[in-house]
């Protein structure tokens, strides 16, 4: 299962676990991918869900069950199933609220932490950690208050990742003092507030269970190393 | 109150109208933004509103007030707050569905018309829209079946302009032969399917109601003339 398809699955497998809910897992190689695929998502992505319709086995997908495509749309789709679970709360403000921070994770947190992530300066991920900071409630233990929703689902897989290379130092050589900032920064009383929150997130058993740092090192190991071998070779030109 | 503006205000206004809620409109000028408006939301952005609090003129908003921003995520509070509008169906699989829809307008139909927009060929336009016409259920007289939701709600603005543009010719010299091979596809049976359904969807009342024709066509002209002349200048260097 390469790595990219695990950090949007991550999402999914964490709601789900979240609501205790029965499913069958599928690993989809994505480099070979299945002919039967395109019947569960024609546009090839994953995750994808196939929900309801006859008992089948994952590779013979019924014409009979609905397909559910996009992690977000997957991630509130399961929090309807399951009302209970918590994952949306039932308040219109709090639902408001979670989908703006998931809106924030994905259109201001992701490309600014990925800007730090393709070796740039570590103040793009420091004011990629504000803008969320500033969305976190006074008190309360999660994104928006003290129970666990879909939005802490949805940073739980960046933040892990980002976790992972700052702690363990993957790609040093590749970040240079980019590194050391930013464990600097993750360090500092600015950043205190969303770190402890971060580390809850972590703490939490779905996210736990959903975690596969067997698979997450290495893929950054190697592709930290591409990206030095690739500025080397742009350098020596 | 500047046309782009109303395009983002048009889905919260149709979908005001289609739960029947008690609202205060207030119109902010974006080239002259009231100091007050951060207060409502600190991005700056509009559409944006507040909910709840005391009962205050939209112009000293209450810091006890819920805001709310981001014109998806106030259909979905509006539809969460007037259940029995139908704005959202409760089953879980048809709101993922609007929700598909949706993504799909604002990721896929709304950059490929927009290439149209700005002198591209028709056959960008048609591929919109017949990405949205592959969503359509096969019978059903809106997005997702029989019931108007917010997926109708987000097409609305920019088919009922689409149309506008089309049909009355605004920019024909800007668009020379576009606007005329436009015109022709909107006419082909291979986009019957939508162009039925956008008609449909242009005809409901809340549509109606929120659609002004007399700062949109004018809106247009300009920018279209603008283009025009930028484009005039280019060939002349
Ligand atoms: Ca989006």
């Amino acid at each position: 299962m390469p790595e990219q398809l695990t950090y949007y699955g991550n999402k999914t497998e964490i709601a789900l676990h979240e609501a205790q809910a029965q499913y069958t897992n599928c690993d989809v190689d994505f480099e070979n991918k299945p002919d039967w695929f395109v019947k569960v998502n024609p546009a090839g992505k994953v995750p994808a869900i196939t929900y309801g319709g006859p008992s089948v086995p994952p590779d013979q997908p019924s014409p009979e069950s609905a397909k559910i495509a996009e992690s977000v749309i997957i991630l509130e789709f399961i929090a309807d199933l399951y009302p209970s679970s918590g994952l949306l709360p039932s308040d219109p403000v709090k639902r408001a609220q979670a989908r703006f921070f998931i809106d924030a994770v994905n259109n201001k947190f992701n490309p600014l932490a990925a800007g730090w992530m393709r070796g740039g300066p570590v103040n793009g991920l420091v004011e990629a950690i504000k803008t969320l900071q500033a969305l976190l409630p006074e008190d309360g233990l999660f994104a928006i208050g003290d129970e666990f929703t879909i939005a802490d689902a949805v940073i739980a897989p960046a933040w892990a990742r980002l976790r992972l290379i700052v702690d363990k130092g993957i790609g040093e050589e590749f970040f240079a003092q980019n590194i050391i900032a930013a464990r600097e920064a993750l360090e500092s009383p600015e950043l205190a507030k969303f770190v402890a929150y971060g580390n809850r997130v972590l703490e939490r058993p779905s996210v736990k269970a959903s975690w596969h740092e067997d698979l997450v090192a290495p893929y950054f190991e190697k592709r930290f190393d591409k990206l030095l071998k690739s500025l080397a070779s742009t350098h020596s030109v």
